[in-house]
Parts: structure tokens; sequence; C-alpha cells
């Protein structure tokens, strides 16, 4: 069986890390793809005017999965309608410390599930009158719902015990407050042991104490948020995969931006997309694999050769020819 | 010349730590006092029905400043409305590590400039049908200003060199948006120097390079969640002192709750409680008293006796000994 795969560089490092990816993904030999590459991001605004032209929409909506790389200005115009295109509500983010690699806490092992769907990112604004903004947050009870019932699935697979629920509802009452009481209930019915977490609190304690947390379930803004700062505690953004999931479809990329500080010189660590390629591979049923990518990436980073980012002067071709390597 | 103090301690450690921070105030010779307590919180909600009575709003309206310690469940319906009581604008929260304390981040030195009048914390929430809330968040240009005035002053007055305005302006593009453009204005008509960064991605920098960051100007609920995650990186938020200001009023109170785990064991680290009377100092123009103060916690903090929090077995009381044996 052949899977078709959308490969979406996009801007900046998404051109040097996305064939990386490709690369590993084609060194496995036990999977069958057919990568089928679209444009979208700041260069293809620039030539066409659009930053998502409908065919990179389609090739990623009949795709079996999307790689996405890296998108600059324009990432929100790439990101959030491809988010939408394959259906997903729940943004998958694991920060892992690796053992070897200087870290702020080298004790973390979190997956950040953040509703990817609602939020202040159904883009409801409006000035209602001259200099006085609105922006409408939605909460509903199904996407709650269904991103608890997602985060509490996730954490029984992975084998995770922790679950905590994120949350600001002694402030949004309304909104958090259904947050909070949807996803709860789902913990409840399932049995499960879980917390909630006042948002803010909780970004003092997963600075703090790291190794408390394993699943953290979140509204979408805070999980934006929360996870961005996990990136912080195990050595930052070059490290952190994610997936984006839907019912039938799903979109993997990295964490980080397009670097356009270091773009074009080849030394962006290909880590994190790497990493979103083995999550890619999970998602398809290949969980073999996909542990054999992670394990040949976490050998690389602890003895491996290091892009700058990590201290050390390889290239991305360098890392990515180490993982093949390990496989 | 006697200055009027509302002095509100709340619940569980509130109960602790005001008094110390009313005894260090009082050991202060240059300065004459009148301290008039009022109630607020769990406890007053219970045998009165209102967490915040009437009587002590007008307390804290017609006083020169407040002391506030924490409320328990009731801690939203106490704090946002005295926040209101005293015109505050301006939520300043400074985030200092201390030599000789264990922190995640030992060279930190921030002051978050939180808007508090706005955003999330409008409270305008409503279930627009079964299971689908909102939250109305608003952005005005004269709060934006407002708080970019008063961040860009403090930073001058204080020797800050590095002013950074935190934004989501690629999502909340008319919300941010406007905040955005109306601080960096403020920023430019000064002639000032200023970053400006995505909230998400300043949440890395910030655990993973504090010492580049000075004063950081966010809209609410971005300044709640940052200063948080900023008392992770100096030890947690037994250390963190805040300044609700206003046009001619102000609150001065801890950024930690009421803490019950511990509270009515006079263990409670009354530091950051201590640190917000300095604040208070400042405020009605004793800078020197107010540097005095922070002197002296400092101390303390560096050889002095420390409360279980900070890995000591010293009692509230040990360490107010302390702090004013040293003034
Ligand atoms: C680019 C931006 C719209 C996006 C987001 O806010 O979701 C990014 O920060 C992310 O986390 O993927
Ligand atoms: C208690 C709560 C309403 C408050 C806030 O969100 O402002 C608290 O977290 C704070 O930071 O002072």
């Amino acid at each position: 069986m052949t899977h078709e795969i959308a490969v979406i560089p996009g801007d900046g490092i998404g051109q040097e890390v996305t064939p990386a990816a490709v690369e590993v993904l084609e060194a496995i030999d036990a999977v069958d793809f057919d990568f089928v590459e679209g444009e979208a991001g700041d260069a293809v605004k620039e030539a066409t005017g659009e930053a998502l032209p409908q065919e990179t929409r389609d090739l990623a909506a009949d795709a079996d999965a999307t790689l996405f790389g890296a998108a600059g200005e324009t990432a929100a115009d790439v990101i959030l309608p491809l988010r939408q295109v394959v259906g997903s509500f729940a943004n998958v983010r694991p920060a892992r410390s690796y053992p070897g690699l200087d870290a702020v806490q080298p004790d973390t092992d979190i997956v950040f599930i953040r509703e990817n769907t609602e939020g202040v990112y159904k883009g409801i604004e409006s000035e209602i009158s001259e200099g006085v903004t609105t922006c409408t947050r939605v909460i509903t009870e199904d996407a709650s719902e269904k991103i608890a019932e997602y985060g509490f699935s996730y954490a029984k697979q992975n084998g995770y015990d922790d679950v905590t629920i994120a949350h600001k509802a002694n402030v949004m009452r309304t909104t958090d407050g259904l947050f909070l009481d949807s996803a709860s209930a789902v913990g409840d019915d399932r049995g499960a042991s879980y917390d909630t977490a006042l948002m803010d609190a909780l970004a003092m304690h997963l600075v703090m104490n790291p190794q408390d947390y394993g699943v953290v379930i979140c509204p979408n803004l805070a999980g934006d948020m929360l996870s961005d700062l996990a990136a912080g505690l195990v050595g930052g953004l070059g490290l952190l995969p994610s997936a984006n999931v839907g019912e039938d479809n799903a979109l993997f990329e990295p964490v980080h931006g397009s670097a356009p500080d270091i773009a074009g010189e080849g030394i962006a660590n290909p880590s994190a997309m790497i990493l979103s390629a083995a999550m890619l591979l999970d998602h398809l049923g290949y969980d073999e694999q996909g542990d054999a990518v992670r394990t040949a990436v976490e050998s690389v980073l602890d003895s491996g050769p290091r892009t700058p980012d990590l201290g050390g002067d390889a290239s991305t071709e360098d890392v990515t020819a180490a993982v093949i390597d390990e496989l």
C-alpha cells in the first residue's frame, strides 16, 4: 500500500528541514510513500497573491497526511486554514528533554493536547467603534469534550499517568467554565484520574516542576503559549514536533517557524521536522517505524553531529544523514 | 503627614503575611501610617454572603493606598472589583532572582507591566445556545496607549534598557493588532527603543534567556500568564510582589494566593507581601524607604532565616523580625 503524502515546505528553513524529513521517510523500507509537493507561504504569495493556493489546499485535503515545514509573515494565513482543510481538532505537541542536551529542565516529558478549532482562533473580530475592538472567544461543549476524549485516550495509550486540564475558569467563568466542566466530565466518565490547573499557576509549575506533568489538555491559545514555554524548558523550538490530528486526515509540522535569520545557510536543525515525520508514521499505523525514527533522532542528539542552535557546527544534511545511518 | 492605608488580609496565608508587612511598615520611622483593616474573601462571604462587602470597597476607595493579602475560592470576586475600586490601569509585577536562592534562571530581572482593565477580564460572557459560549475580549486604543505610556516611563525611570511589547497580532489581528500598533506608536513618539514579540515565542525566550528582557508590556491575560511563568524562573510565587496602579490610588498585593495547604501554620513566606509594601512606599514617594525594605529582604533571603518553601524551617515571624532587624 502506497501512502500519498502532501509535502509543503513553505518558507525559510521549511525549505531545508522538509526535504530532510522526506529523506528519512524514504529510508524506511517497510513503508511506501508517494510524495506530492505543494506551495504555500510568503514566496508564493508574492508570486501569485495567495499564501495558500487552492491546489495546495486540495493536495492536503486529498492526501493521506501532510508534512508542512514553516511559513514566514504569512504563517497564520497558511497554517490556520491548513488545520481546517485536514479537519484537525487536536494539536498534539510533545515536549521532551533529551539526554546529553543542555536543557533548562532536563527531566521534562510532557504532551500538550491543544484544542485546535476554536477559542480566539475562530477569527471573530471587529472594531465596534473607533479605537474599540473585540475578539469573540468561542468555547463549545462538543469541541471541549472531543479534545478531552482525545487527551485521555492519548494518555492511556502512551502510558502517561498524569493528566492535567488547563483553564482560566475563575475569570472566564462561562467559556472556560464550560471547557473545564466538559473536560472533567469526560475524565469522570472514564474513571480516569486527573488534575485541573489555572493556566497562570500552571505556567509557573511547569517551569519549576515539569516532571510532575504528563498530558496537559488545553484550550487553543493556552496550548499555544504553554507548549512554547515547554519548548524553552527542553532546549528550544528546534526539537518540538507536532501533529494536527483530524478524524481521517492529519498534518505534521515542527513547532518552530521559518527562522529567516538562518534560512538558506543549510544549518537548520531538522530534528523537530524529522520527529514530526515520526508522528506521521505513528498516525498511519507504523508505530514501530515511528519509534525507530525517534530512537535514531535521540541517539544523534545524544552523540551525533549537532547544528549550531545546539552548540555544534554540523549542517542540516549532516544531521539527516546521521539519523538515516542510525535507522 | 499620616497616610491612611487600607489593610485587607483576606483568607489563608493572607492573614499571616499581611500583618508581617504592616509590622515592617510600622518599623519605618520616617513615615506615619494609619492602618484601617477591612474584610474580604471566603470567610466573610460565608458569614455575610458577600466576598467583598461595601465597607471594604469604601475603605480601599478612600485610603491613600491598600495592602491586600490573598483570597481563596473567591479570589476573582475580591481582587477584580478591588482593582476597579482603586481605578487601577496598570498591574506592575517585578520578577527578580535573588543571590543565594535556588532559581531555575538565577539571572532574571524583569518587570511585567500588565494592562489591568480589559481583554477577557471585561467579564462579557454568554451562553449563546446550548453548549456554545462566548467571551468578548475587548481591546481599546486608549487603554493600550495608557499601559504603554506607563510601561515606557517605568522603564526609563527604573533604568531598564529593554522594552518588549507582547501580543498575538498574527491571530487576533484586530484586537492585538490595535494593542501592538498603539503601544508601538507610544514607543515611536518617545523615540524609545523596543522590541515586539509574539506571546507564545516570548514564553519560550523568557524561559531560555530571561536576561535578555527588562520591561514587558502585555495585554491583561498574557501578563497574568507570563508573570507567573517568570515567578517559576526565580523560585516561585513566594517572592513576587505586585502593584495595581491607578491615577491617584493603588493596591499592593503579593502575586501568590491564599495557599490553604499551609495556612494557619505560621510558616508562609512573607517576602512577596513585604516587597509589595516596599512598592507601596515607592508609590507614596518614599523611594529611599522602599529601597531600604528591598535591601533588607534581599539580605535576609541571602543569609537570614528561610521559610520551608525556600528549604528552611523558619516561621513567618522569624523572617519578618529578621527583615525589621536589617532595616
Ligand atoms: C503561526 C500561528 C498562527 C500558530 C498558532 O498560533 O497556532 C503558531 O504559533 C503555532 O503554534 O503553530
Ligand atoms: C485571582 C485571579 C482573578 C487573578 C487574575 O487573573 O488576575 C490572579 O491570577 C492574579 O494574577 O492576580
